[in-house]
Order: structure tokens, then sequence, then C-alpha cells
């Protein structure tokens, strides 16, 4: 099924919830499923299913619906999870050293080769099987093992620092924890940003602006 | 400056974006700015900008341009960072510890009031100055501290098997870092969902569409 290259980043975000949601399926057990009950299940529409599918190709056959075992591996595909990408870790701290444990990368789309760390506290000591290095020898490593992808997990301004070398060893993907634009300030990289702090000030905004949430400042006024 | 109750989930998505942006202008001593420059600045167009602001009255005076310490404020009294919720960690194991030392919740809204764990070896060890819980003492600890946001750090079926009870006890709101869902399940709460290897997955998605990428299999068998 060959993709189409004008896939908005939208449909591009919702494809790993598929994704997600054919694996619990095929888990259950569950061989097909009509685009309505997959909509239920996800809680969107089904014609929402079918237009992000189309832009690949479409997967349904009419009357039948969908192939679980087929789509899962079709999204899989798409999202190139069968086909890891060589990744390093820059910043082994607790968020690298979380992640690395946290995220099962070889399941989604990458393999990590390599951790990196400029603290005397934290080189030499094991990371899912690897041992840190010193972020001193990343140049020699990118040149030797190709690593196209990179986890920051270093702050703004380190990661500022380090772009353009990064990016001049061959990096050309990042899973960015930092608040540095990757892709604002380079051509030719791509990247995921996840800024943790934004996430919660949206949860901020959310509760504050429930119907009838009570500000517990504003319940201490009222006894 | 009054917000209208109706404003677009892209754009509350993207208001901690132009907060953090005028916290670093502040800091770099910027006192006023166009929302042309500003626009540049994030890689936007001047007219979201406007648009923006706009679902919430506007705050830039023509001829003018924006006030940065004025408009940082009003944006954080908007998200509610000057309102501190009180809020829960569910999970103090890796990742719930990460995320406690790592994001400074008191200036993004919330006030950690708790840390709760099932593992006897989480159990009274320290968490940025709280004594981890058992989670048994949970309910009655939300009965006597009342507080009104989760952060949700267990997997899938342990969240989904608290969740009824978490509502009851008065959660409202849930950083939620499992992949069950809140909102879906249950009335009345809200939620932001980060989903870590949904991210890395769409990573995937992007380096390997990239032109000209060159998959490593693809290198080595052209040798």
């Amino acid at each position: 099924m060959k993709q189409d290259r004008h896939v908005s980043p939208s449909v591009i975000n919702r494809l790993p919830r598929y994704y997600r949601f054919l694996r619990d399926l095929l888990g259950r057990g569950v061989t097909r499923i009509s685009s309505k009950e997959l909509a239920e299940l996800m809680n969107v529409t089904a014609s929402q299913i079918r237009q992000d599918l189309n832009c690949f190709g479409g997967f349904g056959q009419q009357g039948y619906g969908y192939n679980v075992e087929l789509l899962h591996k079709e999204i899989g595909s798409i999202l190139g999870v069968d086909r890891l990408t060589p990744a390093v870790l820059i910043g082994a701290g607790n968020l690298g050293k979380t992640l690395a444990n946290q995220v099962n990368l070889s399941t989604r789309g990458f393999r990590l080769i390599g951790a990196f760390d400029k603290s005397p506290a934290i080189i030499g000591t094991d990371l899912v099987g690897l041992t840190v290095q010193n972020i001193d020898s990343l140049e020699a490593f990118c040149r030797r093992y190709n690593p196209k992808a990179a986890i920051i997990c270093i702050p703004k301004e380190a990661a500022a620092a380090m772009a353009g070398d990064l990016i001049s060893w061959g990096i050309v993907g990042f899973w960015n924890f930092s608040s540095y634009d990757f892709t604002q300030n380079h051509q030719g990289v791509t990247a995921v940003n996840v800024h943790l702090g934004d996430s919660v000030m949206t949860l901020s905004y959310l509760i504050k602006h429930m119907d009838g949430f009570q500000e517990e400042a504003e319940t201490e006024d009222d006894a």
C-alpha cells in the first residue's frame, strides 16, 4: 500500500493511536472490526477513520470492515516501526534514564545504540544495557556508527550549543525534550518536541475553566 | 481581560508556548514587541498571534505592539498558573520521580501535596520534599486535603482500576502518562494525555518519510 507523501501533520499524529488501539485489539484476539466499532472504541467518528486511512490508500473492505492484523501491520509499516533507526541518547540523567527504561524504542522504530552525558557521576553507569559514554566521544561514535536520531534530554542552552555539531555528524531526527527548536533553526532535519511544562500548563487551563470549578482560595473565602 | 469560554483546543495548546517565549523575552530584558517580531521568533504568522490573542480580548496596541510583562502576566492568568491547584502524584517510580523533579509545577499552576505508590521499596522514600505514601492511604488523604488534580504514572490497567475511585474522591483533572483514557470513560473530568510511545512513533514516521532518507539496511545492501 503506497502512502501519499502529502499527509497532514494531524493525520500523522493520529497514526500511532490507531496503531496502539489495533495492538490492543490483536492482544484481545479480535481479528476484524468495522470502522463504526473502531470509531466507538477510539472516540472518533467512523468518517474520520475512513478519511485518515484513505490517505494511505484505505484498507477496509465494504461489508467486512478492517482485518485487524493486516491493518496493524500496514500502519506499523507506514510508521516505520519495522525498520529500526539507530539513535543516541544525549543526556543520561533522570529524564534520559527514565525514557530509555520506560519507552520500548525497539517496538517503535528505533534502536538505541549509545548514551552520552557530560557528568562524571553518570559516565560509566549502565543504561538499559549500554554504558553511558563521555559526551566528548560522541563525534567519533557518530562517524563510526552513524546514528540518525537523537533523544535530547539536556537543557535548552546545551541543546542549542550542540545542535549544529549533531546535524553535521549525521543526526536528522530529534525526539526533543528541551525547549530548543531544532527545525526552526536548522534545515533538513525533523523533530518531535515534547514540552512537559507546556503540557501541564494546558491542564491548568482546562481545570480552571471547567464549569463550576472552585478554586481552593475562593472556597476558603466563603467560609 | 475576560476570556471567551469557547476557545478552540488548538489555541489552548498554543498558549503555554506564548507564555514560554514571553518569559524568555522578559528574562532578556525585552519590554515590548510587535506581533511581527514575536511571530518571527515563534515561527508562526503575525495574523495567527493576533487571532489567538483576540480569543481573550486582544492585548496589543496599534503602533506599539505588546507590552511583554503585561502580556506574560495576562496569559499566565488565563492559564491559571497564578492559582495553584493541589495535586497528587499516583505512581512514584522512575517516571513519577523524574516528572516531580524535572517539571516545576508551582510555576505552572499546581502544588504537589502528596505522592503515592504501592511498592514497599518506594513507600517512605523522599520525593521533592514529600514522603511517598502507601496508595492505600490515598482515600483518607483526598478527603482531608482535597487534591483536585492527579499525575498518573501507573500502567493502563492500574489507572483503569483506580479511575472511578479517584473521581469519587474529588479529582477532576489528570496529567496522564498512562494509556487509559479518563475523559472517554468518565463524565465531568478533564485530562492532558502524554503518550511518550506515540510521540516517538511519530518521529519514526517523520524520519522515514524525509526526502532522501537512507535506511541503514539499504545502505548495507548497496555495499
